[in-house]
């Protein structure tokens, strides 16, 4: 029997998880007829080249989605809510990157080896998790399973990147300015469409994405409704709470995450839970302190890891425990756990829009 | 009446703390006699220069102590252990900004604005609390004593000046190198004494000092222990719970720190504490969601005070909250709270090495 191959497209195959959206495709097992860069008008004729071989960026019309059989969209929330439909009316199942789809009850979201289960009751999409709630959710997933959760505090420490290419652009602008005494410009962050802008060069910002209820940030929520929905099925579930503060730091790639959790088994200890992670897919432990030996960001790049490291009792807690978690926000966090839902679907045959489709 | 001066030396005069002592103490309101700068052999005759006035730099020897009424001591914990008894012996009172001498019993802990009336129980020595502490603590206390305090897990974001001058220049020449896609050189960072040295620029790094017992930094016994020194009298209390993590972050100056904490009272809410906090000494409250108003370090650099922010209720534990609190951690951190302690010293006439003298 002749293998199947498929036709792939990438939406918004410009930006910086685009672009690699398209590298860990080609390193993936899925067999590849043909792949199509797509992006807005102003990108049209653009040509990237990966591995010599060069792709011509074509624009994102609903006529694009034709014939495709995958679509992999990292193109923001307002291009996945209208391109997204016309997508899966073509016959394309599509994995979305954005925010805009991942809070709706008909659509898994999914991180593979933590719940790559619900793929199976895919509609036409799968939303891929945000980047910080991905990496928690691949550390915290073993731990619930051999001892359950209750509680989960967490403090992130996240990448410029993650605001996408023309942030680290402007985090870089910023440091050459600082390190020649020059005013530092912010335009960008801490986020593009909102009214202040600070510079992170040397800096902190307690801000990650817009304002909601309560003041907490959209990105502090998306921790905890996204966390939710992936661990216990439900973005509103009660079984594990969930809550914390989301910081930008002046680093170009890998977001580092303090996570301070509570388990119901009064037998776990730090060992366990090393041995327990160290056996987890997708995660990696690197945790001795006698060799100062932790995740750190500029280790984790380019990995596909989640690193897991500094794994400590609470010392007044039995039950609760420290951990620090560090990943590639570009790849784990995006362009990679996209290809991976991918390569999943692929596997087990999935890669087809069902009679119950949401479009 | 004549108003009593002070003859005051500063010991470590030429560190990054050091310098800073000086400038707080011109500053103040303590009526100074004079100032002697001392130092290790190898700056003797260095010139600092404040205000046009020209200082030079003297040995540290025990006899330079003599005729001295206060030390303000910023010289590492070696130095200070030396140095300390033999500047008492000679009737000077020390403050000590290094941590060799403040988990003593007999050494009162101080920062002015939270457990200032501890200072009448001094014996010839004031320990100056850990940069990341005092910051803690000034948020901390108008808390506890509105609300009464119960728990508290810290994450920290710590800037490159709490490890001194030296530590601010390698990540500037790291940040430097990364600019140029050249290899960065690390040999001061997380520990200088420690094996392994890491980048901090555009990195992170979860290790600020030594690995103790238990697998915790010796930063985050700190942390714990003199917070409880300090807001308990005891840093062994099981009145509060603390814990945390101590991470370096690549920023110049001020600490940031994403603090969980529970109140004993049920009817807290985020608008009383920013309310109690708005009154608070030393704490100046910036939270403006709305406005994106919120602490940042490049904002609090050359500041006295202790910024709060970001305060929310945890959404699922009613008296659990958050806040965000940064400080200069080389003022309030450091220089500013060993010359506010001086200050108090002088304001309440307590300077006087009394009878029952640690030395």
């Amino acid at each position: 029997m002749e293998t199947k191959r498929y036709q792939i497209a990438i939406l918004g195959a410009t930006g910086a998880v685009g672009t690699r959206i398209l590298e860990q495709l080609m390193q993936s097992t899925i067999p590849i007829a043909g792949i199509k860069l797509l992006a807005s008008k102003k990108s049209i004729g653009k040509r990237i080249t990966y591995q010599s071989k060069q792709y011509i960026v074509e624009e994102a019309t609903p006529e694009a989605f034709e014939k495709v059989d995958i679509v992999l969209a990292s193109a923001g929330g307002e291009v996945s809510k209208k391109m997204v439909p016309e997508a899966i009316k073509r016959g394309a199942v599509v994995i979305d990157n954005s925010s805009y789809w991942r809070m709706n009850d008909q659509v898994p979201l999914v991180v593979p080896e933590v719940n790559g289960s619900v793929l199976a009751t895919h509609r036409g999409l799968i939303a891929n998790p945000n980047c910080s709630t991905i990496q928690m959710t691949v550390a915290l997933a073993p731990i619930q399973k051999a001892y359950g959760l209750k509680q989960v505090i967490v403090s992130t420490y996240q990448a410029a990147s993650g605001a996408g290419q023309a942030a680290v652009d402007e985090l870089l602008q910023q440091t050459t300015a600082y390190l020649k005494h020059e005013t530092m410009h912010a335009e960008r962050l801490p986020v593009k469409n909102d009214q202040q802008h600070y510079p992170l060069a040397f800096n902190l910002l307690p801000q990650i994405d817009v304002f909601e209820s309560d003041d907490y940030t959209h990105e502090e929520y998306k921790m905890i409704r996204e966390t939710k929905k992936i661990l216990c099925g439900d973005s509103t579930s009660t079984e594990i709470k969930v809550t914390g503060t989301a910081v930008r730091v002046p680093v170009v790639i890998g977001h580092g995450e303090a996570i301070y959790f509570e388990v119901v088994d009064a037998q776990a200890d730090p060992q366990k839970i090393r041995t327990t992670l160290s056996t987890a897919q997708g995660v990696r432990v690197i945790d001795e302190p006698k060799n100062q030996r932790y995740p750190q960001p500029l280790l984790a790049e380019g990995h596909r890891e989640t690193f897991v490291g500094r794994i400590r009792r609470d010392l007044e807690n039995a039950r609760h425990f420290h951990m620090w978690v560090v990943s590639d926000n570009l790849l784990k966090g995006a362009a990679w756990n996209t290809v991976q839902i991918a390569e999943q679907l692929v596997a087990k045959n999935l890669v087809t829009v069902p009679e119950n489709s949401l479009f």
